[in-house]
């Protein structure tokens, strides 16, 4: 194979560039003038891009779809919102152009931040790590009895895919009743998995729910006053998706009400939430700023899978986290 | 088996009484005069006692002692501190008095306790919960890079017993290493398991130091200035045991230099700690009042626990987590 051009705009800094640089080698590598950008913003219109065969990163919607070179599309994130359109995906498919993303990246992280969030609530660490209670007193008897155990709840999870993969085999050992919600079943997951559209009877005897739904315009605001009226009492809803997918009034209100006991959100939307928002001032409501993929050494590791993928696409082989 | 008088001063509501009273009819149920005590207080001398066959609670040590006819002490803690003496073993197993705990009842919430600390460290939840920053500020850069993945990651168990267990197999799915170290290694744990005194090589390469050790002479003071020196720079160290076996001024010194990045503690010397205490002041150390055994319906745990070795008693077979 000739050497490529690939245009990198992932957000790194001088020694990791010379990293990847000489592990590209020797494909070249193109660095967009105006700078790199987070996985998570947009990234302006940068006409070196019409030179590259390969693009990594969060490159521009009109960028891609106006080069004349590409042949592969890597995506520095596991959401892809803004290429999700019948549009781009008609493009890519005319033009022959692969598009990936870094899902595989961010799976692990994920699955162990929304554990995290259960496990902080199944022994009530926000209020037990604010609490300097002495034992025995009501206020301890009332913290303890707050806390249960995970052992053997039911827990539903909508968007069943990759990290929804993960996280179940994370919990193998805590035996919950775990049921998957996908769009369309593919019948080799390893847990019960039902079409979302079965979703009511699930969410009646859920005592955890996640939400890894992606943002499209399906699940745009799915989890409204109908799912939250149809779960359990008591129940805990988690979203490490997209904030996009709930409706935050509803949510707000299934709080207040106590129809939910808690809420723990990775995501909302906006990000972050006004100061004013009613969210915030909720005391069952628990937020992160977005940081459930993140890791140490997070730009290596997403480099890493590029770098997997680019042996892979060297030698003509499928591409791991293809999407289009 | 004729009747037995069965004295019990757990702490429970008149209806989980009737409950119990029921259940372990014909036996006769005592209670205390003076009002039932938690789990983690010193009961009073109550004459009462005298008459009793079983006798399950907090005892008062001297009523044991003194007691004319009792075959059987089940503790309603997975602690036995105060019976844990030469003297009282002794007597014991001079009157043939079987002495059994109860932490089986606390080995799941103590596991998922510690284990709850050792994602919210992972995922830094409490600097989370605390952050509204937007997506791609240096805060949030920073944030995400603080955060890790437990997966792969190497973890010392001090005090290897029945809630170590439960913590390995909890953890089994994240692959860490794991080394157990206990006084006297049984060799058939199902991870390695080294004597204590072998533990400066272990604490050299742990990324997770945990201190499960319970209080006894061996114990007190155990993680002291040597102990913290030895760790790994950057270690997290927790503590579900007691409070008794660190050395507190030692390990606030190990956070303030940094040498441990973390503590994550259950149990202190005194509980609480004096609102003047050096630990409450330092950001990177996390403390709960004592809850790791919590749970919803607890005494109702307890008393199923009682009730199974009850069963056990009147058929003449092993206790259940039979200590003396």
């Amino acid at each position: 194979m000739s050497p490529l051009k690939i245009y990198c705009d992932v957000q790194a800094g001088p020694e990791l560039i010379d990293w990847l640089r000489e592990r590209v080698a020797p494909h070249e590598l193109i660095l967009p003038k105006s700078g790199s950008v987070s996985v998570l913003s947009v990234a302006p219109l940068d006409p070196a891009m019409a030179e590259a065969d390969i693009i990594v990163g969060q490159p521009n919607v009109e960028g891609v779809l106006t080069s004349g070179k590409a042949r592969w599309l890597q995506i520095s994130s596991a959401g892809f919102t803004r290429y999700d359109t019948p549009e781009f995906r008609a493009a890519m498919k005319e033009r022959g152009i692969v598009v990936s993303n870094s899902s595989h990246v961010y799976d692990q992280a994920c699955a162990e931040h929304v554990f995290s969030f259960m496990l902080a609530n199944a022994r009530q660490l926000p209020r037990a790590l604010a609490a300097r209670c002495a034992n025995g007193v009501p206020e301890w008897d009332a913290l303890r009895s707050a806390c249960h155990l995970l052992q053997g709840q039911s827990l539903a999870i909508f968007g069943y895919g990759a990290i929804a993969e993960c996280l179940v085999k994370l919990l193998a050992p805590f035996e919950m009743e775990i049921t998957g919600l996908r769009r369309e079943p593919t019948g080799d997951e390893v847990v019960p998995v039902v079409p979302v559209a079965q979703a009511e009877a699930v969410l009646a005897t859920a005592d955890h729910v996640i939400n890894i739904l992606p943002d499209n315009p399906a699940s745009r605001g799915y989890f409204s006053t109908a799912q939250f009226a149809a779960m359990k009492p008591g129940a805990v809803f988690y979203n490490i998706g997209r904030g996009t997918t709930v409706d935050q009034d509803a949510l707000a209100a299934a709080l207040q009400s106590g129809k939910l006991s808690a809420a723990w959100l990775d995501v909302t939307d906006p990000e972050p939430l006004p100061e004013d928002h009613v969210l915030l001032d909720l005391p069952n409501c628990f937020i992160t700023p977005h940081t459930a993929g993140g890791q140490n050494g997070e730009t290596k590791v997403l480099l890493n899978h590029f770098l997997k993928n680019l042996r892979r696409f060297e030698k003509g082989e499928a591409l791991v986290n293809r999407i289009m």
